[in-house]
């Protein structure tokens, strides 16, 4: 399998209805991508300073997998509509899983 | 429960053996961490320009358990003897799960 990790960090003095907004748009992915095998995600707890903002884990079955969910337009709506306006940094790697 | 994920990107011309010694370091962390739940970390699988290089993803019972591994002596020694010395850009997440 392989799991997809990325890490978002928002602009500063970000609206929380934004937020919100990624957060319900990311929620609608898993019915519309099947590949996607687990999706957990969520906001920063606010236990370290400097931490990013959100965190997802998504695995999939393989590679191919994790490409169609990375280019399926549902994603790249979210990507385009909800995240891009209101992101500062993104870090990401996909590694291999057991 | 509480999930910890960090994205490390390694200095450019990083020595593999330096990379192995980081792996074999965070295997070793379970067996002396009883608070990890779950620890599974792996080397960016290269499908993507711009990853990062490593990404870890633990989970803990409760806050408080991640608590015991980011201070843990076996924690701080690899963080400190074998990551730190490649280390060139970290990002990092704690988040509640189900």
């Amino acid at each position: 399998m392989l799991r997809h990790v990325v890490l978002l960090q928002w602009v500063e003095g970000v609206d929380p209805a934004a937020v919100e907004a990624v957060l319900e748009g990311l929620a609608g992915l898993p019915g519309a991508i099947p590949e996607l095998r687990s999706y957990v995600f969520g906001s920063d707890a606010g236990l370290n300073e400097g931490n990013f903002d959100l965190g997802i884990v998504a695995d999939f079955d393989s590679a191919e997998g994790y490409l169609v969910y990375r280019d399926h337009p549902a994603h790249l709506a979210v990507i385009a509509e909800r995240i891009a306006p209101i992101l500062a940094a993104r870090s990401a790697v996909q590694y291999d899983i057991p």
